[in-house]
C-alpha cells in the first residue's frame, strides 16, 4: 500500500482494503490533492479517532452517557459529549452538513453519531477505524428525528427564546435539538454566538437538524478562531480535507463509480464535468439553460469551438480527446452538447465525448438507487480537471470541493432567461452557507457577516450566502 | 492510395479525393471485405461506367431519348435504355431498392438515373465516374413522381390488365411506369416473367417506383439466371458488393460517421451493433423489447453476462472493452442496456460501454439532418464485428449487408411479448424482399417462389418473403 492511498497521512491506516475498496483506490482515479493537510490537522485527527474509539457505540462511555438522556435529569460534566446529525434534505446537502457537523465536533471535543436514515450506511464506508459512526438503532429519540423543527419544545432556539435556559443556566438538560435549516429563526441563529456555545458544553447530547454548510459562520467566531487557523492554515481547504477524510463511497458505489470511470472516461485526454441543476419550474429541458452552457463553455474556452461553416473538417493527426461528463435529472441539456460536436466538428480537431450516467428526471431522494446514483456522480465529477457548476446545487459544491477545483458557476438564470456573463470563475472551491447569520452577538445588532473578514466572503452564486475564501486569492 | 481503398478494384479510380472522402477513408472504418467480387462482375461495372459516360444526363444520346418521351410517339431500338428510380419510402427501403433498380439495369443494359427527391443528392455521393447519377431537374416526368400509384394509366402492370400492350406489341409506348410497392397487383408482378421482359426491352425509360428489395426475385428468372451467376459466384454477396460500390456517405455524413467513430468507438477491443426497430404502436420503449434484447444477446453469449449476486467484482487485470453501438428512434433500449452494465459487473471483467447516436422519437423521413444521422447510423452499424437487428426492418438489412456481417434476428414480438427464442442468426447476410410474387410465369399458376431452388428461400424474420442465400450454407 502506497503512501499517496492514504492521502499523505490523512486516513487512518488499519481498514481492512475489501471493506472499502475506495478509501484505498481512489488515488487511481482522483488527482492528487495539490493541497497538504495541516499537520495539526492530522494530529486532531487522529486525536479524534482515539476519542470516537473511547465514546462510540455501545462503549462503557456511551452507554453512560445514554443512560443520562433516559433520566431526563440536567447534569454535570461528562466523560464523552455527542453530536448526533440527523440525516436529513438531498444528498448533496446532507454531504455539508454532516462535514460541518464534524467539524464542530473537532472543535468541541464531541463525538459525531451519524442517523442512518434511509439510505447513509449504503452510501458511505465507516470514516473512523474501530468503532461505527452510525447511530445506533435503540437511540431513544431517534423516533422523533424526523419530526423535529424549529417550533419543537427541545428546540435550543425555542428554549432561548422561551427562557427555559440562558446564559446563566448551570445545569442545563442532557440533550437539546440543534435546528439549523434554511427555516431557521433568529434565536437558532445564537448557535454561532460564543455565549451559547459556552451554555451548549455543558449539555452532553446535541441533536443536529441541519440542510446548510454552516462551516463560514463557525470562522467568524472569536472562540474558535485560534483553533481553526491551526487546523485550516489554508481555509479554503476545509471541506476538501475534511471531505476526502469522511466521504468514502461504499463498495457498491464504488462499483458505479470505477465501472463509469473505465468504459467512459479513462481513455481521455483530457475530462472536464458539467453539473446542471435547474429550479425553474415546467418541462426540461430548457432552451435558456442550454444556451448559457453554449454560451459559457465557448466563451470561456472550457470546450473548443466547432466550426458551423464547413460540415467536414480533415482532422489534424494527433488530436486531443476531451471526455465530458455531464450529470443533471435531464437527458436534454448532455444531448444538445453533444449533438454539437456530433453534427458539427470542433475547429482543431479535438475529438470531444459527451457522457451523462444517469437520468432520473425528477429528484427521488428517498431511493435507494437513486441516491447511489447520485453520490457516484457527485464522485465521478470531482475526478475531472475542469467543472463548470449550477449556482445554489450543493450537488456541485460536493464535486468541486472533494476535486479540489475552483469551478467555473452558471450563474442563476432569472426571468427564464440566459443570464449576460453566463458564468464566471468562483473565488474558491468552499461550498456556500446558504443562510447564515447577519448578527453581531457582542454588538446584539445586525451585520453584514460577509464584510467582517477577507476570509468569509458573501458567494458568487447567492449574495447572501457564506463562503470560505483562500487567503492567496486577490480581493 | 493503396489498392484497399478501392475495396480489391469494387471501385473506380480516378475521382477526385475531396468530393467524397468516404469513398477512400471507408477501410479506416469498415474492415475489409472477406469476399472477393468476381472478375466478371469488376468488367461488368467498368463496361456500366462507360455506358453511364456515353448516356448519361445532358450526353447526345440522352437529350436524342428524351425528346421521344416529349413526342409521346412509339418507337424504334434506341441507342441508351434508362431506368429511372424513384425516391420513394425510408432511407433503408430507398438504399435496397435502388441497388436492387442498379442490378437490374446491369442485367438489361440500362442506365439508371436516379431521383433526387427531397435529399439523396445530400446523402450520397456520386458513384459513377465523369456524369451524374442524378435525374437532370427538367425531367418531363418528374412533377408525376409523387402521385405514381398501381392504378396510374402509364403503369406496365395496369396496361397489361387493359390489354393495352401485350407480348405480342411491336412498338411500345416511350416510357412505362414500373411499380413494385407493397401493395402493387398481380399484374405489376408479370415484371418478373421473362416474356414481359421481352416487351420491356423496347421501352427505353422505365420509371421506378417500388419499396422494395427484389433482386432475389430476379434470381428466379431463366432469362438472367447465367449473368447473374457470373456476376455473383457467391450470391449471397449480391447486395454486399453492390451497396459498398453505390453507396458513399456524402462529406457532410461522413462527418458524422467519422466523428461518432473515434469519440466514442475506435479504442473499443471489439465493437457489437444492436438495431432496434419497433412497429407496435404505443409509447416506446417497450419492456418486452428490452427483454427481448437482453435475453438475446446474454443466451446467444454476445454480450458478458452480469453478476447480479455481487455489486462489486474486482476487475481482472487486463479487461477486454466492448462497445455497445445501439441504434433507435427511442432511447430506452439502450438506456437499458448502459444502466445494466453500469449497476452490475460483468462477470469476467469486461467493460461495456454503451452508446446511441440520435434517438429521434418518430420518423421523420423528410427532415434533412435526420436521414443524415439515419445513414450515418446504418454506416456506423456496418463497421461492427457483431449486429443483433429487428426482423422486418431494412434499416438493418443495409447495415448487415454493407458490413458483410451475417447478424442476429431479434424476431417479431407478438402480442407484445418477447418472442421465444428471442433471435436466432440469420442464414445469409441478404436483405429480405417484403413482397414477392409466387407465380410460375411459364405455367401461370402459383407456385412457392422460397422451395423453387436452393439460393432464394424465405426469410428468417418474415415467412413470406425471399432472400438470396449462399450455396456453402447448409440446407
Ligand atoms: N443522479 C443525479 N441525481 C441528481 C442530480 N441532480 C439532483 N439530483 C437528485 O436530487 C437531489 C438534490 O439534492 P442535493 O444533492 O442536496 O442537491 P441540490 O438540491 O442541488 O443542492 C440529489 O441528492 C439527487 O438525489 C444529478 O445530476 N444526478
Ligand atoms: N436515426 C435513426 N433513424 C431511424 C432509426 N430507425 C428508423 N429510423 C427512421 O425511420 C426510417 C425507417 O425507414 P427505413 O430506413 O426504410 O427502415 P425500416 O422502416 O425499418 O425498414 C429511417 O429512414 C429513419 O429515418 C434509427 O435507429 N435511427
Amino acid at each position: 500500500m502506497s503512501k499517496d492511498s492514504l492521502l499523505g497521512g490523512l486516513l487512518a491506516a488499519g481498514f481492512g482494503e475489501k471493506s472499502c475498496l475506495s478509501r484505498y483506490q481512489s488515488v487511481l482515479y482522483r488527482k492528487i490533492s495539490p493541497y497538504k493537510p495541516s499537520s495539526y490537522l492530522l494530529s486532531r485527527l487522529r486525536k479524534y479517532e482515539d476519542l470516537h474509539k473511547h465514546c462510540g457505540p455501545h462503549t462503557k462511555s456511551y452507554r453512560k452517557t445514554i443512560k443520562l438522556l433516559k433520566s431526563g435529569h440536567s447534569v454535570g460534566p461528562t466523560d464523552c459529549n455527542y453530536v448526533v446529525w440527523i440525516s436529513y434534505s438531498g444528498l448533496g446537502n446532507r454531504i455539508l452538513t454532516l462535514a460541518s457537523a464534524f467539524l464542530y465536533a473537532l472543535l468541541t471535543n464531541r463525538v459525531l453519531l451519524v442517523d442512518r436514515g434511509k439510505d447513509m450506511a449504503d452510501l458511505f464506508c465507516e470514516p473512523f477505524p474501530e468503532k461505527s459512526w452510525l447511530l445506533p438503532l435503540d437511540f431513544p429519540l431517534l423516533p422523533k428525528f424526523n419530526s423535529i423543527d424549529k417550533e419543537s419544545p427541545h428546540c435550543f432556539g425555542k428554549m432561548l427564546k422561551n427562557n427555559i435556559i440562558n446564559s446563566s443556566t448551570e445545569q442545563p438538560p442532557p440533550f437539546v435539538y440543534i435546528y439549523l435549516s434554511h427555516d431557521y429563526g433568529d434565536h437558532d441563529k445564537l448557535f454561532f454566538c460564543d455565549q451559547e456555545q459556552t451554555l451548549l458544553g455543558k449539555v452532553p447530547w446535541l441533536i443536529m437538524k441541519t440542510n446548510n454548510y454552516f462551516a463560514p459562520s463557525l470562522f467568524l467566531m472569536p472562540s474558535f478562531e485560534q483553533e481553526l487557523s491551526k487546523l485550516f492554515p489554508e481555509k479554503e481547504t476545509t471541506f476538501h480535507h475534511l471531505g476526502r477524510y469522511l466521504f468514502h463511497p461504499s463498495n457498491q458505489v464504488w462499483g458505479l463509480i470505477t465501472r463509469f470511470y473505465k468504459a467512459y472516461l479513462a481513455e481521455s485526454n483530457e475530462r472536464i464535468g458539467i453539473q446542471i441543476r435547474t429550479f425553474d419550474s415546467g418541462t426540461a429541458p430548457f432552451q435558456y439553460v442550454i444556451d448559457q452552457i453554449m454560451a459559457c463553455t465557448l466563451k470561456k474556452k472550457l470546450l473548443p469551438e466547432v466550426n458551423r461553416q464547413e460540415a467536414f473538417v480533415t482532422p489534424a493527426e494527433n488530436q486531443k480527446s476531451i471526455a465530458v461528463l455531464m450529470t443533471s435529472l435531464n437527458s436534454g441539456y448532455s444531448d444538445a452538447v453533444r449533438n454539437m460536436y456530433w453534427e458539427q466538428s470542433a475547429m482543431s480537431g479535438e475529438v470531444v465525448s459527451v457522457y451523462q450516467p444517469s437520468h432520473e428526471e425528477v429528484q427521488q431522494s428517498e431511493k435507494q438507487g437513486h441516491n447511489r446514483k447520485a453520490w457516484a456522480e457527485m464522485y465521478l465529477l470531482s475526478t475531472t480537471e475542469a467543472l463548470i457548476t449550477s449556482a445554489w446545487s450543493t450537488f456541485g459544491y460536493v464535486a468541486q470541493g472533494l476535486g479540489g477545483v475552483t469551478p467555473w458557476i452558471l450563474y442563476k438564470p432569472q426571468n427564464r432567461t440566459a443570464p449576460d456573463p453566463p458564468c464566471g470563475r468562483a473565488m474558491s472551491m468552499e461550498p456556500c452557507f446558504h443562510a447564515p447569520p447577519f448578527y453581531d452577538c457582542k454588538a446584539k445588532t445586525g451585520v453584514d457577516t460577509g464584510a467582517l473578514v477577507p476570509h468569509v466572503r458573501h458567494c458568487e452564486d447567492m449574495s447572501w450566502g457564506l463562503k470560505l475564501v483562500g487567503s492567496h486569492r486577490e480581493l
